[in-house]
């Protein structure tokens, strides 16, 4: 076998895998709609959610032609680096905005059909939702892993004539290409939910006092676009990227042999794109098994899914054992991989303990509430900062088996496990907006109160996979950054020999992991400020339709959606500017410092060092300010609904006023700061492995001269040794 | 001139600081102490203060004989530690103690004094508070100075013969003693303080309607003790550690040749003992202009603080190159140790900006608080994130500097050049809570309006003073961890040379750092809800008094002061157990687990390069979170003081309330959680430090028999070697 039959199977399965994704597709299409009233909903959630896409697709446009641009004039400048790094940079963020556009086209017209589903019967409510949720995640993994197979048997065979590390170090670009698209879709997607949610209840709930996802609110459907923006393609764009970016690391680390010896170098290439294959299928598999019954309770409706959850998980873990036996890989190899696929499931299991009403943190947060907000904010960020134990434990414990079973490789390959099943996990996530949007509908419909409970008890169930899917979001994009760190690291050659103080003390290492420590905590500051402007403008406007159209409050007029819709799709696009700037130039300044300062004085303070201290103190922070937000926001969010449920006094009590206090905190923690810094994270860490070929080289040749030994020495005869006291 | 010329001079500075000290004192405890009514108000508050400290020595007493038990038990053990660890740990802890006892005597005497002196006139009030402050800052810095220039003769020339190396090794356990006794103060002290405010305003001002300081409060005197036994105690022990820590690592440094040629030794041995000696005089010298005239502004106030500090900053930068010409040492070095001073200085500039109620930042988050609680939490959380901006480029700058300018010796001596002024910085901070403790007093002992206008001018600059302190304690805290970790590398004499992808993708140090990276979030979390549970205490014990003792509520009857104070003792040192606990034996299991794991597979999993990658990973966490909490919870109050101002609706506003939220979350954010975070960085690099000369040994006697090659080999031969793909 060589690397083409590997990639020919990932080309299969990704096809089996888009046709799976057309078959869902024309299922939830076939559905019916409803009536002409949620048609008409439908129709402007639709609308804004287009309109919103095609904003921001016109704006990452910008950004990606610009940086297809320098690309090819680095490709020129220099020939370390390849002018296909270019093109897999476009190829990349084309695969994943059709991504987002095919998954949220899908999501949008599945909402209306699940409330009408829902009128029928509870399971088909669920089978509609879910199985718009498995369109997406078919198209995310399929399209992700079809890239890469094409492009990989491009440059392996035509392109570079066989050199493995020139192929796949164009490769990385394809990744960068899906780091754009996530960018703008989970940052400015981020912004743009929250705001128009925050926006919304401001005016609505507290000014106007009116219910949540009334049809006279003009933010509403704004409101609902959101949830798609935000929680469709946002997350549809991270995992894309965290998906291909962990296969990427893989191929990248077992050409460089991270851990793996020479011969099995090809074998190693081909195993994760094999392992990802048989994750497509096995996800399809297993999305058959996800249904209920009428009359299902919370606990079987959540166990319906975690069925198709966990089914997918063993088959692969089998699969997992027979590829590599099959590519002659070691077993330890298989263990690795292993690792993270149980990684990823126990992270999940950990964020609903912390973060779901029905487990004890959740609900002795819900008890404090009755002390007031300040005892609920102290409490919840208490919450959020425990709750990364778990979490941090797991990837240490994770890392330490993949590394120790199969070095560097094993590490990659354990981030390649974790996201294996990534077809299916996404398709619980992308089910949670669909049903909340559904309920929406049939609130603003009017539907009779039992369709209401049934899409109520859909959406209760997204609540708990969409804070699992977060913990599972962050968990693998610390995965696949320590992936690309350990990718980046090896790919930078740098093979000077140092003592281990030589290498920690290194003063450009600590200013590096300084500034990586630092800039999560910049970035989660000015993604939260970022939400306050945008909520502002809608604020604005909403009180200005209540004033200016006649009619509207009492019910008889028609509000302005549109106008909403367009001020959230603009704020949050402007809004996500400056944190998405900072994340992108940080790195690029340090790396146009590093070639400077070559052969100077300037090379003393600005490094590669500082590069990979950069990744490495952004990864620690990243990652223990990500989980703590998220599942702070996640608790605050939940111990609100438990007491809205009807414990501690209930709807309209003192202590719900506090849970209020805190689940509006939460909003930008958990769907705006913490998912935006998984993008941060691997955002780094792949621009420096996208130009690490042209470090490498720009190091190397002059590293003779950059003066690394800053130890002083006596400087003049009047100085003489003394003995040593005591002697 | 040998190490002992300039130990003597070490111990002549101290004794000079120790006089200037008792001149101070006895000014002080001359003053006039007002009427009975006063007198016995302070009383109470002596009583308190003098319990809490009982208490807590006795639990550190035993915690200090338990380590002392095992560092000689290891003495025993092994060669590669001496017994004079053990007589170091015990002085440092004693000495720390003192400093602690009698800072905190004159600071509870020096508050009823300061009321009566204010009576008088407000220079008269700021000189009588001012000069208790000097007395803590002058004790803590002589002690720490005296302990360690007796005990470095001492182990030169007496014990080691000679030896620096063992004899800067012994020195270690000095700094480890300081940090015992931080733990304590620090910790509990922040809990105490927090819990008894909380306590006192939760049921007072809520439940009550009493004002702050009320006399009928059955708080209100812990409350009192509180602020002297987190802020006079558990700053100067903090800083005590900072001081001492900084020192050793220089010694250390000097000693293993960190940048330093071998001919210079000795010299600069003596250096950082020479600064740390030049800044106790320049301090006395400096206190001598502090002082205003009546009817001065608080800019005048804050004027003439700022003019004692940086007139002692300018003195000592004078010092510091005489010093270094003298002692024949490079200028560069000269220029690391300014480097570190400037920093102190920029740091506790940029905290004020950021959290002063008359710069931009605290008004924005002030004006924010029209939007309700939700808002403000959000915006000070922001605030608090962006905040950590500056503090972390300045240390970076300093960092950079230094480390170029002189080596790792350089970043020590930059340590000990931010902390040199440490004797006049430290007054200005303990200056605060006994200004606050006038006030409260002037309050419960109904004095005129005049007096209480003139003591809240006092108390409003030991806010911004107190604020300014808690920056310049992170930064210390910060640069003295990086200090020590560059000495603990240093020790373990980790001479493998390797690539720096080996060094930094080892598996062991990612373990750790993720390990350290968690530890202050932990930490955080534990420490905040400390201060919950035990205010929870308070608030039933003063409820129970409100309820069973008849004419409290009138104001006809007393209320039981002393069974609050008790038990916010109980609680205080109760509830720091667990984090305390965690703190300690985390490095601890880590090391026992590094000499389990010699020569077996254990080895692979746990190593001293966990226990590196710890101190790296919670340096960059713990500086983040600290400064992130310490600024918000400053910004709040100062927001909240800003609106009580009389600005944007002042006291009472729906704005108030919102800022009142913010400045409950804020409490135990600057004075609980993040202030203990230093310890915890400080601690975690003590620890390593004292026991590395263990480490060394044993890991460098079986090293050879670790595994580290985790590479896999082929198998079999099934798997034959396939060519490359294309070839």
């Amino acid at each position: 076998m060589t690397i083409v039959t590997a990639a020919i199977l990932g080309v299969i399965a990704s096809l089996v895998g888009l046709g799976f994704a057309y078959y869902q597709r024309t299922f939830v299409l076939s559905q019916s709609a409803g009536n002409e009233k949620m048609q008409q909903i439908s129709r402007a959630i639709q609308r804004g959610a287009q309109a919103f896409l095609s904003r921001e697709y016109r704006a990452v446009g910008i950004l990606v032609a610009l940086v297809a641009v320098i690309l090819v004039v680095l490709s020129f400048l220099t020939p370390s680096m390849s002018i296909w790094t270019a093109v897999a940079f476009v190829s990349g963020a084309s695969a994943s905005a059709l991504a987002g556009y095919f998954g949220m086209y899908i999501a949008v017209r599945a909402n209306v059909r699940t409330t009408q589903a829902s009128s029928e019967s509870l399971n088909k409510g669920l089978r509609v939702a879910f199985s718009s949720g498995t369109v997406m995640g078919s198209i995310v993994v399929s399209l992700s892993l079809l890239g890469i197979s094409l492009l990989y048997i491009l440059f392996v065979e035509a392109v570079f004539g066989g050199n493995a590390t020139q192929a796949s170090s164009a490769l990385a670009g394809f990744g960068f290409g899906g780091t754009a698209i996530a960018l703008f879709a989970r940052v400015g997607g981020g912004i743009y939910t929250k705001a128009a949610d925050v926006g919304a209840d401001l005016v609505g709930k507290t000014e106007e006092n009116i219910p949540e996802d009334d049809p006279r609110n003009p933010a509403v459907i704004a409101d609902n676009v959101g949830d798609n923006v935000g929680d469709v393609a946002g997350m549809g764009s991270d995992l894309f990227e965290s998906y291909a970016s962990s296969i990427i690391a893989a191929i990248s680390l077992a050409v460089a042999g991270g851990g793996i010896a020479d011969a099995l170098e090809v074998n190693a290439q081909m195993f994760p794109i094999m392992v990802a294959a048989a994750g497509i299928v096995v996800s399809i598999v297993a999305s058959f098994l996800v249904q209920t019954k009428e009359g299902a309770t919370q606990e079987m409706l959540l166990g319906s899914l975690r069925t198709g959850v966990y089914s997918a998980s063993g088959l692969v873990a089998v699969a997992i054992f027979l590829l590599a036996a099959l590519l002659g890989l070691p077993i330890e190899v298989s263990v690795a991989t292993l690792a993270g696929l149980l990684a990823g499931v126990l992270i999940g299991y950990f964020t609903e303990y912390f973060t779901s009403g029905t487990y004890k943190p959740t609900q002795t947060l819900a008890q404090a509430s009755a002390g007031g907000p300040a005892i609920v904010i102290i409490r919840g960020l208490a919450l959020g900062m425990m709750s990364t134990l778990a979490p941090v434990l797991i990837v240490v414990m994770a890392t330490l088996v993949a590394s120790a079973a199969a070095g560097l490789y094993g590490i990659a390959m354990a981030a390649v496990g974790m996201l294996s099943t990534l077809g299916i996990t996404l398709a619980t996530d992308a089910y949670g907006p669909v049903a909340d949007n559904a309920g929406g509908i049939a609130e603003m419909a009017g539907l009779p109160k039992e369709v209401r409970e049934r899409t109520d008890a859909l959406d209760a169930l997204g609540n708990t996979t969409a804070a699992t899917g977060k913990g599972f979001a962050i968990g693998s994009a610390a995965m696949t950054a320590l992936a690309l760190s350990a990718a980046v690291i090896t790919a930078l050659g740098l093979n000077e020999t140092l003592t281990i103080g030589e290498v920690l003390l290194d003063p450009r290492l600590i200013t590096g992991m300084f500034i990586g420590g630092l800039l999560p905590f910049v970035f989660s500051a000015l993604t939260m400020l970022a939400v306050g402007n945008a909520a502002q403008g809608i604020v604005q406007e909403v009180r200005r339709q209540f004033r200016e159209i006649k009619g509207l409050r009492e019910g008889t007029a028609e509000p302005d959606y549109e106008t909403c819709v367009g001020i959230s799709t603009d704020s949050a696009l402007r809004q996500m500017l400056l944190p998405g700037i900072i994340a992108v130039s940080v790195p690029m300044l340090l790396a146009v410092l590093t070639v400077l300062g070559q052969g100077n004085i300037l090379g003393q303070f600005v490094g590669v060092k500082t590069l990979v201290g950069m990744l490495v103190g952004s990864l620690i922070s990243a990652f223990m300010l990500a989980v703590m937000m998220s599942n702070a926001g996640g608790a605050w969010d939940n111990a609100k609904k438990y007491i809205e449920g009807g414990q501690l006094g209930g709807k309209g009590s003192d202590s719900h006023k506090a849970a209020v206090v805190g689940d509006t905190v939460g909003d930008p923690f958990k769907d705006t700061s913490g998912p935006s810094l998984n993008i941060l994270l691997k955002l780094l860490a792949i621009v420096v492995l996208v130009i690490a070929p042209i470090l490498r080289d720009v190091t190397t040749s002059t590293s003779s001269a950059t003066p690394t030994d800053t130890a002083i020495t006596a400087p003049a005869p009047e100085a003489t040794p003394e003995a040593t006291p005591g002697n």
